[in-house]
């Protein structure tokens, strides 16, 4: 029997540094690991490739989605709409990968909803002081934008309890290393890997 | 507010190979981890201290002890019992620490009635023709002593289900870094560590 794969679902506030993490991550496991692909109506831009960087769909085609209960999670910005769908997702589920979910915080309630056994982990700067210094140090933003996700991460800190695992980066090698003991011990939960233990007594080889 | 610690229980086979696995991970988890320590019945030896061999204790103020729902397991072996007792376990979990406890297969259920958040381990051999060849490389049985010892290994692999965790010890390393892994990874549970979000948010240092 083949085990199932791994759902990874990662929100933080903006400046928690989680989309490193995600990029560290997928490096260390390799052919093991896949980002999930975000469905966008928005327009394709130069040398973006439908299916690697986004399924480009229509408006309707997007709705049809959402109607069919076919979006993990989905959400609009400015006129487009974001989401990600879940066939793509329970393909790489079904052949055992580890599958990286990179939402905003609380879109993980719909995918738990759909995939009950998703890993939700919220990613924490170490406080909102070194939060607000890695916003000014990016230099990409107003102070009052600043201020406005500051006060966006407050309000999405009080969500923490509603994840799985906690990991909090400080220093981004120890968060990494969070992550992928969280990966690797979820891989040894009993419900995954009891059909190993059935392997062992009839010396099937895995 | 302060974090509390991990009870870690590890079951297994005889020969599964757990008791060299818990004796890596605890020299991995220097200050941090502890072995749980029995209380027994059976006479002082030689150079054995009280306290930290065992606790030994009168038959009398073993079964006091059982009858005060204060052991989370205990077991008799010929003439005399052996089990854990709950007061020294605890003291360590409200100190933050990790305590690691390696009992018998079964004895499980009635540490998670008194401690429910302990983390459970099954500790199972690759195979159990594997197994064989563990027991007789050891060279201190007879032929009917492994026989039997097989047959109780099969009956208690069908219990690794009741485990949080499953562990493979094919490669002695992995499985060392499969239970710090799990231990990593636990320590980083929302409900154990959310108070590091209110951290966080008032900036209180650790």
């Amino acid at each position: 029997m083949r085990n199932e794969g791994l759902l990874i679902v990662l929100s933080g506030p903006s400046g928690s540094g989680k989309d490193t993490i995600i990029s560290r991550v997928l490096d260390a496991l390799g052919d093991e690991g896949f980002l999930s692909v975000s469905m966008t109506t928005r327009p394709r831009r130069g040398t973006e490739v439908d299916g690697v960087d986004y399924y480009f769909v229509t408006p309707e085609q997007f709705r049809e989605n959402v109607e069919n209960d076919l979006m993990l999670e989905y959400a609009q910005y400015g006129a487009n709409f974001y989401g990600t769908p879940v066939g793509p997702v329970r393909h790489l589920l079904a052949q055992g990968k580890t599958v990286i979910l990179n939402i905003e915080v609380q879109g993980g309630k719909n995918v738990r909803r759909l995939i009950p056994e998703a890993i939700e982990i919220f990613v924490a700067p170490p406080s909102l002081q070194e939060l607000e210094r890695r916003l000014i140090k990016r230099g990409t933003e107003t102070r009052d934008a600043i201020d406005r996700r500051l006060l966006i991460a407050q309000a999405e800190l009080q969500c923490a309890a509603d994840y799985d695992y906690i990991v909090i980066n400080d220093v981004l090698e120890d968060a990494v290393d969070d992550v992928l003991a969280i990966i690797r011990a979820s891989r040894l939960k009993s419900e995954l890997s009891i059909s190993r233990i059935r392997e062992v007594m009839n010396h099937v080889e895995s």
